[in-house]
């Protein structure tokens, strides 16, 4: 089975990290491939830099299914581009955000989620509607971390997650923690062993879940809005008058 | 890996179906342990059926503790018992419906769930809605097939199981198919290639993310309301007084 | 008029409290019986203790048919096995906590729930959930009483309750408290002295809209997904091969 | 017991049907008072008769409360003004078309309203909103009937209305229909008959859970929005410059 | 264009505010007609206050439909009896509260109201579910101020309103305030510079968006519920019998 | 004033069109402008080719911030990257099915869609739940025509759309009509004047919000998501490891 996972940003610091992730939880006979765009911002944190980095992240979709590929994840907490990835794509296409969504609902009734910054809080929101995580996810709470400073040796982001954790286990009614970044993936065991709860990865979650599917046959419905794109004219400004 | 399925009726042929099912997803390093209760009632056509199936459900459970089960299917569309399985769980307990829709939602905008008896929609409606799938869940459809139909050589059940798939497809505004009832595990593949849609089978589901969450090293969470129970007096009444 | 009120726990004194307040504010003419099953948890503090509860509960409503009960009262704050009743009874079968709701929403625009243990606050809000009551629902709040504690002379339980009421009316634009424990019972006209606003138990509430049911010839419909249970062979493993 | 049942409409005969519903189901010792505005719109079929009912309904309440009424039916199925007659009275109001529909919801998980005119739909479906019954109600009818039709001897109004009850429970998942005019009180009894299921007149109920509440000594909250209206200048334009 | 701005109290000194506002803000070509009622309250602080002041509204409504007017504004946060005025009214209805908040929707993804007293803020929540801004408004605030004391020279109601704004902008995760009473029009474009983020007075925006609906020739539909009302016989109770 | 109309497809027909549709209900003194992007799809149906589209749109919004524009209206019914262009435009930005929406909802309790291809028809359902619109908008109908076959003289295309209006006011209790593409902005006057009902353009209504939030100085939220967004390395891939 050919997974590829597709960091939306440039930083492949980034990329690594979370091709080290994805390897480490994959079945025996999965292939991963993690790649990012040629071009794009290096980091994703508000509705802006989802836009211009999605035609990047399409164009990944696409030359998976050159390369065969049999399913996708979409490796960033705004899961951008989902569902116009999805109409491009033959086999299954996560988002990290979905998937950890849909494990933490699993493992417990109530779960928040630990993000970076406040302004990315309202893109989670937006997914915790879209999903049908009303119910299950009981509050979204920044760190106040910017993406690429998890990225940086030696920073304080980790206590502030830590310390974000804390608060919400005490104060939510939650259960379980939703990490909300990509980059957060290698504080996952640790922050599980500190804080005594299941503390979901978005990253290795979608990797299995993609599994699971691909393994049972499922892939994207091609009935209905999620059919492949219509072929039209494109290109130049009016070229179509 | 050990994965318990757990069949909540008494009738073996489903019980042997549900195995069969369960055993041809699970991956290489999987045991499929395959039960059904000592006693109960042998379909689940309603709230009451589902409510006196419980407590062997949950019997089973414990038996799976004391076995080393690393995880749970509760196989029976209506997720009987599934917060009360997950307080005496250690590992991750999955219900056919809630897996079957959280799946359906990952490769379709909307799907309609396609059931047994008119009697039983009222409860897929309830899942749907705990489960935050309104959006997803165009429509929940009666074949007016009993449950036990499934299991009779020659019955029509499966023509009528079609017929409304069919119907679904062209008037649900739905891409893919959820079959409400774990003895209709055996009629997946062959809607798949009849509809050319995404059918899904919650039982092969909930194995395959079962064993994604297990390898995951997730386990139901114990902080919150599905820590284990408050050990306390039971037994004849009055004993407590 | 017969009226069964079953407290599904089999903590007699419990019952006794139970059964005192439904007699207190019974009609002349109205019979109470109040009961509790053989065998079951001494208290319900769980999705599990519920589950476990119910078959006793359904067995007491079994009987209550054959004795020509005209309605129920389940006299539990989770109403465990609601809809299950219903499909055997003929009368009108009411939880206490459904009816302290719709009780609460008629005498103020919203409302606190106060209840026992923290971990049973996600079944109060599934029931919330369930009745429609999120708009007239403020908050639900736990303070930290076991239920068995309310039987237990000398505890500080009534304070601690009396405190988290009084915060109630004061952060959560709330004008009514709903009393989230059966075992609360007998503590509601201080409560209500003390608080000068609508306290509600669902016990005596319970008791009366059965009455008002009653009285009026309704009964629980026979029409759907309430129709009595399907006949059908139970028994032991495997005889309905 | 005192209860003051307001028609809010100046139909005096339509006062007296209601009168006669309200006393048939009354327990003993409950004095009903039926009224009605001195002036007024003849029938309410809109939000602007709506809005014109009020004051007299107000008025109403307002000699209630001199009168010593301990608590009141607003007998209009928009439940016109219920907040505002909340505000300034001590004992409980019920709108009818609250009443009914909390009555449906405990004999019926589902349940249908059939009204007059289509034009009303729109104000039934804001009371399902307000009151939490979206899940409860599958669906609002109208039967084409102008409110004073049902006062006509010999109209088709009462064959309307069955037919429409019939297409409700063969096609809206329905176990119980909820009469959507104080017009139709009359016709509930042979309605029941003919179709089987409870059929739920406003009327009727809310007299027996205003009943309900004052017998538990429970008021309107005048704890928040229900205390009563902050004393002020009134009068005429400018009086309060 | 002639827009009819209604102040449905009977204050002047706020009448005249609130022309002051519509006037400054009106393009060329608009002419604006303040009014209030006759008789009524001289303040709207609860659900009493708006019942009575909506048939004096009605009646300014139907002034203005013979004085050809193309549209009006309803000057009160409570927005009442707007559908009422949409039934007699040719023109488009727009209330203050309901243009708020769709404004706020515009520029901001988050905001919060900052009303007068705490008893209002259920008529807001009411408002913010019939306008579909439960996502949109964070939370709702009351500044404890009286509605007259925005009249009364002096009064440190402006410093508390501006208090409540910051701890909005602070707390909430809101872009934008929405002004919660008519009264507060004079203080938006201060409060405007004093916290650099969109303050939204209902008032200079109703008139906006009335200008711009009446400009493209769009009127209240006349298909369904918000048609002319109904002929029927009014008057004295008892005449239609 | 200076207002941006973005038509986000390279369609210069359909560019010209909406230019019409803005130019004419301009008010004197404001300066439309319209455009389109050098690059991209000939036209949107579907969530790859709005995806696709987004970049070039978010470059005309950057354009415009430099020509000094006041405010934009993106002129495609799926509103393409609105909260991205948010972020970058000091003055208000809307979309054209937002601005429908909320007109829509102003002069009819109800309104129902009607768009081009049933693909989609899944983007305006999300709209309507992002924009709140869910008790509004009755009912999104397709009819079955390419955005193109919009452009094509002597097609049957506006044939079809009056069919569909025609059965939404028949059986979707909806009082005006939403038209769901830019392309059918030209069909507006002559479908009103057919239907008798409130039929609402977004381009026009969008052009008018625009002005109106402009005059009133109400420009984007800076604070929170909306903000400018955070300056960081973009370019190729690995530049910021």
């Amino acid at each position: 089975m050919h997974i590829r996972v597709i960091n939306p940003n440039t930083t492949l610091s980034m990329t690594a990290k979370i091709d080290a992730a994805a390897r480490s939880v994959a079945s025996d006979g999965t292939k991963i491939v993690s790649v990012g765009p040629e071009l794009g911002p290096a980091s994703i944190e508000g509705h802006y830099d989802e836009a211009l980095a999605v035609p990047g992240l399409l164009a990944e979709i696409a030359k998976g299914e050159i390369d065969g590929a049999d399913g996708y994840v979409i490796a960033c907490f705004g899961d951008p581009g989902l569902l116009a990835a999805r109409e491009i794509a033959t086999g299954p296409v996560l988002g990290i955000a979905e998937a950890a969504m849909h494990a933490a609902s699993m493992v417990a009734t109530g779960f928040s989620v630990v993000t970076t910054l406040e302004r990315t809080c309202v893109i989670a929101e937006q997914l915790v509607q879209n999903y049908g995580m009303t119910r299950h996810c009981r509050r979204i709470r920044a760190a106040d971390v910017a993406v690429l400073e998890l990225e940086a040796p030696g920073s304080s982001a980790r206590q502030r997650i830590l310390d974000e954790c804390r608060a919400a286990l005490a104060e939510d009614r939650s259960g379980a923690i939703v990490l909300g970044c990509a980059g957060m993936t290698d504080l996952c065991d640790d922050l599980s062993r500190e804080l005594g709860v299941p503390v979901i990865d978005g990253v290795a979650v979608a990797v299995k879940m993609v599994e699971a599917l691909v393994s049972l046959g499922l892939r994207t419905s091609k009935h209905g809005d999620l059919a492949f794109p219509i072929a039209k004219a494109g290109g130049w400004r009016g070229e179509n008058a």
